[in-house]
C-alpha cells in the first residue's frame, strides 16, 4: 500500500494547491503577487497554469541573485546585510515589497537552500515561506528534505498552503468545510 | 518510427535548451535576466533548474497582468497603449528593460496568447521572443500550436534556442561544431 504522507510533494500536489488559491482569489476578487528566491519562478508558473488565473494573479519577481532581493525585491539593504538571505524576516520584507510594487491585495514570498551545499552557513532544505495581504505578514519555517527539485516543489506547494490558510481564515463569514 | 519533428516541445526540450544556455553563459562569464508575459515563470524555473545556474542567472520579473509590463518591465506606457501587450517592439523593450533593473548582460522576454480565446484582437499561439544583450535587441516572431501549456513550453524553448544562437553567433572565436 502507498503511503501517501511519505512521499513529497510532486507536481498534483503543487497544481492542486495553485486551483485552490486562485479560487479562492476569484471568489474574494483579490489578486496575488509571487516574489520567488530559490524556487525561481516555479510558484508563478504553477498559478500561471490554473485556468482563469489571470482573474487574479498580476505577476511578480525572481530575485535569484541576492542583490536582487534589495534592488527589485524591497528588502531594506541593512536587514540583507546583516541576516543574508535565508532569513525568515528577509522572507516578510519580500512579501511586503513583492506586495506594493505589483499592487496586489497578496503577496507570497520564497528563501532558502535548494542545495546542494549549504549557503552562509544555512542548511540544505532550510525554507522560509511568506504571506503578505490585509491582516499583515506571516513566515513560516520550513525544514525539507531530497534533491534540489524536491526542496523546491515543496516550497511552491507550502506557500501556497499558507496562503490558503490565510485567505480561508480572512474571512469570517467561511465556515470550516 | 518517432519523428521527433513532429512533437512539440517538452520537459525535455526546455531542459536542453536550459542547460545549453547556462553553459555558454558560464564559459562567457556573462549573466542573465528573464522577462515573462505569458510563460509566467517558467523559463525562470527551468533555467534555475540547470545545476550551477546561480553562476550566470541573476533573475527577472513576471509581467503577467498588462500594466506590470510598463511598472515592472519598463515598457513606455505610449507604446504599450498604442499597441497592446502582444506586440515585437513590446517584447523588445520588455528585454531591454529587464537586462537594465536586472543589471545582466543579456535578457530574454516572452510575450504572447496562451489561449484558450484570442487576446485584443491577435490569435492564441502569437508569440515573441527577445533577447537584448551586448551586440543590442533581436526579436522572433512565432505561431504556436497547440493547448496553452504546449504554447507556453514552446515559447520558453523558442526564446533559449534564439538566445542560444545570439550567445553562439556574439562569440567571434567560437568554430562552429
Amino acid at each position: 500500500m502507498r503511503r501517501i504522507g511519505d512521499l513529497p510533494p510532486g507536481r498534483a500536489d503543487v497544481d492542486g494547491a495553485a486551483g485552490s488559491v486562485i479560487q479562492l482569489l476569484v471568489e474574494r476578487g483579490e489578486t496575488l503577487a509571487a516574489v520567488e528566491s530559490l524556487t525561481g519562478g516555479l510558484l508563478a508558473a504553477s498559478v500561471v497554469g490554473v485556468p482563469g488565473a489571470s482573474r487574479a494573479f498580476r505577476g511578480g519577481v525572481v530575485v535569484y541573485a541576492t542583490d536582487l532581493k534589495a534592488s527589485l525585491g524591497g528588502v531594506p539593504q541593512d536587514l540583507l546585510a546583516a541576516r543574508g538571505p535565508v532569513d525568515p524576516d528577509v522572507a516578510a520584507a519580500l512579501a511586503a515589497g513583492g506586495r506594493a510594487r505589483c499592487a496586489a491585495d497578496w503577496c507570497v514570498a520564497t528563501t532558502g537552500v535548494a542545495g546542494p551545499q549549504e549557503q552562509d552557513g544555512k542548511p540544505v532544505g532550510l525554507v522560509f515561506v511568506a504571506v503578505d495581504g490585509p491582516g499583515g505578514a506571516e513566515v513560516r519555517r520550513l525544514q525539507l528534505a531530497g534533491d534540489r527539485q524536491t526542496i523546491r516543489t515543496g516550497a511552491v506547494t507550502e506557500a501556497l498552503r499558507l496562503l490558503t490558510e490565510r485567505l480561508r481564515g480572512a474571512d469570517p463569514e467561511r465556515r470550516p468545510g
